[in-house]
């Protein structure tokens, strides 16, 4: 191993006592963990107590960008944040993009740890190697793009770029996400932990450069990438004109665009009103992220009614079947306005969307009544009553503060056997994609460490057909457990650590990204790897994302799906009458355990395995 | 005279033809009309063909700054906008503060000229001296804020500032403001104007510096102001604290903050819901223009039901007169929201919340009804309405559309006798200050040359007692003549030409702006003055703004009030049973035409006075 001038810094930030000190990054931990999610769970297993609340001050929060990422390495201006997630006390990560990442790294830090408790609202204002802990009084309560702004004016500085979390956070609402430009680092109730801090925002502006450690070797392996991004089919013909939605007609069509809190799939389409044509008329240009030539942000204007005038940039595909799909609203200019109104507010537009569509449900079905709802009608296709709910959410209005903090804990309130319309995977409500019609999906959504997210094992070779490791029918059971093992792993290793845009490693990396970083990695780094180190560290950091999961109390029984999912097909379409039985998922479970090394009884990593990944301490505390 | 290095600049900028091109500003120019609205109206005169449409591309659009902005004299940035107004067809001359004007200054100009029309919508892009024409697609519709940021990361450059319209000013509402950063430029359709023209923003950055030509008289000068500023008795303890709102104690004490469309003065005060208490507990902080250490920007936050998490920059007084006096609305988080609304659509706050004021009172005599209004509830209190109303304005929505040119145009569509329901004087809607008890704003309101407009002759005296030039009876008509031309001129002089802050002005140099001005004028351009001779500059754009209008075909009949102030005294409170006579209108009529050296039959500048003001010319032009 390369023992050279590679040195990583982390800031650690201590809002009970107000101090800010500057440590070394060990060059073991980014041999082994690279950066990004990597980093973050290291940091948080080694350093957080078992159960602690995660809402409480001994919680922490780990902003971590990659070792690319401020460099000319296109699609690098990523960061990640981990903290234990108050929605499913599982590993909480979750990624954003924008210019906060690069700014961070100028700064010189490739990890921000936040530890603590501010004693009333704080900003943190990091300039270099300066930090001031400042008070918040003036931008609490403030929607995020004013937060910002306001932050801006007042160091006098237009250049720094500010996290923040906006009202839902500061109401620690558990699906408060964390904003910085109009990019949010979503799900897992990470702004609920700022907001738990009385942490409003960060901001941050430096003057450093990232150094390079081989010129040569980084030229090539950057045109490498720069190759592979330009052969890609779809990365710059499509997804850069349309961004995520060329996810809209790829649903349609295979008739997995779920809907209705996941009753309507294949029979309610929102195809007419939000649909790609809808999309092309609302849009009024392109989003960039620092350094990133696809620009897949999509801006959209609504312009009807009192909705006219309100921009978005975006919503994404997610954000589509969210306030679409399963609200059952064929209205774009509704859905663009709630999208917005997430992102001011500072919550994030799944778990947001399928809460409305879960309450909804429970409305159609009775079980809320109209005393509940405090005379709103809430019933599947109301968009006003869903732009309204979100509002209601952040401030936790009337019936938004029961919706508050997701289905689980909902359900869990409201009782009436409302749980089984609950749609989430450890608490954490699910994407997009009828998994019951992509069941490499529903393996991911059961398994991924963090619940039901698509970012953490996406299955693309289901919904686009790319033959990568190889072909797969999106509807058989065989091979998906390896299949899952194997997109969990290499694109936490190519994308989630490094960190490059998943979309970049989903479109254009996935048949050789791990060639791509390894050859990076040296050239930036001076680090060396093979292609295969480059994918154990996305299962080193996998197993210890597991791990963490295992000693919070996480067993195979939490490898699961929502009761629906298992017991009632699809209702039409093209995927009309598929369903995942029980049988199914222990069939996957079994052979996506065998492929982790993980013991089958319990869903725990093997010492064996631990030990091969050089985690044997991880071992040592499970008491394996 | 000095004819040495003082060396200011024009930037004429053709939209129909793409073309940009510096001009010399002529040293006379600069001595005679100094700055700012000076500037404005002078090129507006001498270029100007009259009787031109204000919404074709013969008219033009002139944003002057003054010769102190950019420099450390304090409270200067500060621009003027003139055209002919869309909505008076007058001299439409409007104020704006924040960083635009000290960043037009860096850039290297004392005034942009506008000309033309752009072929599809445009925004101007100002690098020091290099100007690009570009495509507005992508900002065209938005809101004011999503503009300017957008188009910020467009241009990849945090530190531009731009000027812009909202979607007020693209459907040619003629109460459409122009915005730049939270600052408005209000009144007088100006909005319209640059929607008319399809230019939607001015960008601009600039690096240059402002040069001093006499460092030791600059810094006595700026020291003789900044001793005004702070021995103020009420700039640093009270305005800096509460801003404009310091009115609204004076005007509700005084019994004078008219309410319900003027017909609820004295009976109807919000003081409850929006007064100083209120303003209190919804303010997060203060907000500064450039150089300016007193801040009276109030950053106000909505916190209850559907608007909380709102911000407004203000709302001002005016603001709060407008949407919460005048619609009889007291609930200051709608007023926040109207206000922040108006900010975003780029309405004129003042005419919009007077025009809903009308609507309601049209509404609650019967002449609107339910038909009319598409079935919302017009009454005088409904927020809600009133906040809807204020989207579908800006939008041309329903009965928005009959609304949005103001009262004037709307009495004229509505007929049924609703024109003397409409307060406005040359087609501009009356401000804040029940004239009716206070007659010197009502002589200013009647004369100014913008149309009823607080801003170009605040009779300070008559609310808080100021005894300058000497003391007055607020009720008194007596020596109200010369009150008003004294004041009208010497704000022009000290406050739109140069361009110092009128809030500045009024509190702090109103006894001696003119000594002020000379010695600041001598210090920084070398140009030099008696005090008189910057009286007299006040005097000549006040007679060259006449002349404009003259031209127009104004006359004597058009320095009037509306009929109800003149026929209906006020209903209750401490200034109860006040009016003003047709008869001691004329009196302050006659006595200020005397004043001015006007024609009393005509109220036409005589040829004696245009000469002894070096204007011979325009008295050649209206062949006197």
């Amino acid at each position: 191993m390369y023992t050279g001038g590679y040195a990583g810094k982390i800031l650690r930030i201590n809002l009970t006592d107000k101090t800010a000190k500057e440590e070394a990054l060990p060059l073991e931990v980014s041999k082994n963990f690279i950066g990004g999610a990597g980093l973050g769970i290291k940091y948080l297993f080694d350093e957080l107590q078992p159960h602690v609340d995660p809402l409480g001050p001994e919680n922490k929060l780990i902003i971590s960008v990659g070792p690319f990422t401020g460099s000319s390495i296109p699609s690098t201006s990523r960061l990640n944040i981990t903290s234990k997630s108050p929605q499913t006390n599982a590993v909480g990560s979750a990624l954003s993009g924008g210019y906060f990442p690069a700014e961070m790294k100028f700064a010189g830090y490739d990890a921000l740890i936040v530890e603590g408790k501010a004693e009333k609202p704080t900003y943190i204002w990091i300039k270099d190697s300066e930090v001031n802990f400042r008070n918040a009084a003036k931008v609490w309560g403030l929607k995020t793009s004013d937060c910002q702004q306001i932050i801006k004016d007042d160091l006098k500085d237009q250049n720094i770029r500010c996290m923040c979390i906006g009202p839902a956070g500061e109401n620690l609402s558990k699906m408060a996400c964390i904003i910085n430009e109009r990019r949010a680092a979503g799900r897992k109730g990470l702004g609920a932990v700022m907001g738990s801090k009385n942490l409003k925002a960060i901001a941050i502006r430096g003057t450093g450069t990232v150094a390079v450690a081989d010129q040569e070797k980084f030229k090539s392996a950057k045109k490498a990438m720069t190759d592979s991004m330009k052969a890609s089919p779809v990365l710059y013909p499509v997804f850069s004109k349309v961004g995520s939605s060329c996810a809209f007609d790829a649903t349609t069509d295979l008739g997995i665009f779920s809907s209705k809190n996941w009753t309507g799939t294949g029979e309610f389409v929102p195809k007419d009103g939000i649909g790609l044509e809808a999309q092309g008329q609302a849009k009024v240009g392109h989003a960039h992220c620092y350094g990133c030539p696809v620009g897949c942000g999509q801006l959209m204007l609504a312009r009807k009614g009192s909705y006219a005038g309100i921009l978005s940039e975006g919503p994404e595909f997610e954000t589509q079947y969210a306030f679409g799909g399963q609200t059952g609203v064929d209205n774009l200019d509704a859905v663009i306005v709630a999208d917005h109104l997430s992102d001011e507010l500072g919550l994030d537009t799944i778990s947001t969307g399928v809460t409305i569509g879960f309450a909804m449900e429970l409305f159609e079905k009775g079980i809320l009544t109209m005393e509940d709802t405090g005379g709103l009608e809430l019933n599947f296709g109301n968009h006003e009553t869903m732009v309204k709910l979100v509002q209601m959410i952040a401030f936790r209005q009337g019936i938004g503060d029961l919706l508050a903090d997701g289905v689980k804990a909902a359900a869990e309130k409201i009782g009436k056997g409302s749980e089984k319309f609950a749609m989430h995977v450890k608490g954490l409500e699910l994407p997009a994609y009828d998994v019951r019609g992509a069941k490499a999906h529903a393996l991911n959504y059961a398994t991924a460490y963090p619940g039901a997210d698509h970012n953490k094992g996406y299955a693309a070779q289901e919904i686009f057909g790319m033959p990568i490791p190889y072909e797969v029918d999106r509807l058989g059971y065989e091979g998906k457990g390896k299949l899952c093992k194997w997109n969990q792993d290499v694109q936490c290793a190519t994308a989630d650590c490094p960190t490059i845009c998943s979309f970049v490693v989903l479109m254009a990396l996935l048949h050789n990204g791990t060639d791509v970083v390894a050859d990076l990695m040296e050239g930036l780094t001076g680090l060396s790897y093979t292609p295969d180190e480059i994918y154990e560290v996305g299962e080193r950091v996998n197993n210890l994302c597991r791990a963490f999961n295992v000693r919070e109390g996480f067993t195979r029984s939490d490898d699961t799906l929502p009761e629906r999912l298992l017991t009632e097909p699809i209702p039409g379409g093209p995927s009309k009458g598929q369903l995942i039985s029980k049988e199914d998922l222990k069939q996957m479970l079994d052979e996506y355990y065998t492929a982790r090394g993980w013991d089958q009884t319990n869903g725990v990593p093997t010492r064996e395995k631990l030990t091969e990944l050089g985690l044997g301490y991880v071992a040592d505390q499970l008491k394996l």
